[in-house]
């Protein structure tokens, strides 16, 4: 069982070492820019990072809950490559945030088209697998069949 | 084994595509009230749907978890239809909140009672499991014995 | 296989039990404080109470996350037992920040080596099922032979 989520667990290992990263720039941030905590008011360029963590923190459990349901339901290696783009996605959206509210759009794009891949992986998988477990019949054998069939 | 997650990975996509959705319309009221990243300063119309989908993707990830342990624990079938009611709740929620502070109340106690709901199914099914594994005591079981000697 | 996860379950029910707990201080900070809905502006009491919640709201993903891989992959005891600590160390983390800043850093550092700890366990268990299942090679059985010629 273990075997079918273990490069799903690894990828969720990294985003959360990405997070740290993401977290750590903020607090460097906090230092330069001199807003003490509980504020989080501050010049631009501090507002810019600390509005890029949150952002990324809040696609987190996103992230996370639609890489292991299209792993689970649909194949893991190919969650986990799609995974691996959204996480390169989301460090060059920090990174582009960093520097101008602008430059956050085109990876941000990216990350937004990588996660509805993932979602659309789900769906297929778990539709998939509804027909098997309720209406006893397996899409994706059929098509298999079909295509045999016509060749 | 995918067969007893199944329609909890299907709500669970479903509550992805509820975030999105909120997500779209914070999107839609940046541009009607001119408030662009990184500030999230403006008028009380969009203070209200940017608050409105912060504690909805605050709530996710602890809707997830409570989602899952319930569904693995106690019943998967009840524990979907109470997600579905938790979604529901939510939509109410964010569209009473973009309406004005207070209709956002109603909808926020239903959301809450569910959740409790939830949790009390997971405390229970953990409970239980608890009971079987180290106690090698199957409650459920006893539980109906018991009503079969007392009938 | 309900087995190998139900302390991890009952670790994260009592983590959202606690994070229950930090909503309700909110709800009654708004209120001492009069600091209506949408608004999270106030005085600094307030301030600290609000941002310590959104903190502990921040990692409770994460945490979960990172329990679940440590415990699925490394050991389901060890992991719980590290989950409590997290949680006790968050305890202590709101309750200071409630008083000061400064009171904040203690458990907050805290927190942050348990989930280091987390995450290393994690990364261990997973880098060894790997070496298992990709490379037909037990590390830990390996260095139980070593250790046993060795002696």
């Amino acid at each position: 069982m273990l075997e079918k989520v273990v490069i799903l667990a690894a990828v969720s290992v990294l985003a959360i070492l990405e997070q740290a990263y993401f977290s750590f720039q903020v607090i460097y941030a906090r230092r330069k820019y001199s807003v003490s905590p509980p504020s989080t008011d501050g010049p631009p360029e501090f507002q810019r990072i600390y509005r890029a963590q949150m952002n990324c923190s809040e696609y987190f459990p996103i992230f996370i809950t639609v890489l292991w349901t299209a792993g689970l339901f649909f194949s893991q290696g190919l969650s986990s490559v799609f995974g691996l783009l959204y996480l390169y996605g989301r460090f060059l959206y920090f990174r582009g945030y960093s520097q101008s509210s602008q430059r956050r759009l085109a990876p941000l794009y990216f990350c937004s088209k990588v996660l509805w891949a993932l979602l659309s992986f789900s769906t297929l998988g778990i539709l998939s697998s509804f027909c098997r477990f309720y209406l006893n019949l397996d899409v994706l054998q059929q098509l298999r069949s079909a295509l045999r069939l016509v060749a």
